[in-house]
């Protein structure tokens, strides 16, 4: 796969696989939605249940800040699999003009999101790495 | 979701997601198939092409044996989505004997496996926690 095979398809994708590490050096993964402007990547804490807003993967990007989110494309036939995966540092989005255009791009992206702006934290991965399949 | 239906879910999906930690504490994840024997699951490392056998998920739990798994389904219709997260210790199956039977259960789940049996090291994740949503 090229490189720009790879960004359309992250770019397109619909979930994404989040990977985190807790402050115990335990793994920790998760699906998110998420948008992408060129090497930024954003994702909202959204209005889905949960538990609580202060969620894990926002108190893991605090205590260690080196994520790594894959989206993927599984198919009975082993010869169509494939996988894009970002390796980046992920902080939240704690300036408003930032959040904003962070939401504006998920907006877009999701219809979903048009209807109930997502009303947590948003997260901004600067993508440092991208690795692909096959 | 009650604990039947997580057991259920992950037993049927077919493709998972492993996080893992690398040495250098950054977050890694990769899709791979797998199958569960009660509340051991076993995933092999197969002959999809790969750069090397001696893979990075492979170093990172000589490292890190903390592992998490998740497996999810999307939908455009949010109110159907659900993921089923499993956490727990991973080791290589070193024992001839686990090995077998762990390469039988993931022949017995993909058929892809009966005519290709996977070359390379089989991983053993005990799991440790259920965490399933909603």
């Amino acid at each position: 796969m090229d490189s720009r095979t790879a960004r359309s398809r992250l770019t397109s994708a619909r979930v994404g696989y989040l990977a985190t590490v807790t402050a115990q050096n335990q793994a920790h993964v998760v699906p998110c939605c998420f948008a992408i402007d060129g090497d930024t990547l954003y994702s909202a804490v959204d209005g889905k249940p949960k538990s609580t807003l202060a969620l894990r993967r926002v108190q893991n990007i605090r205590s260690n800040e080196a994520v790594s989110l894959l989206v993927d494309h599984y198919d009975e036939d082993w010869g169509q699999l494939w996988w894009v995966r970002v390796d980046g540092r992920a902080r939240t989005a704690d300036e408003a003009g930032e959040r904003q255009r962070a939401l504006a791009l998920l907006a877009t992206k999701y219809e979903q999101y048009r209807s109930t702006p997502p009303p947590g934290p948003v997260l901004v991965i600067d993508i440092a790495r991208w690795r692909m399949w096959p």
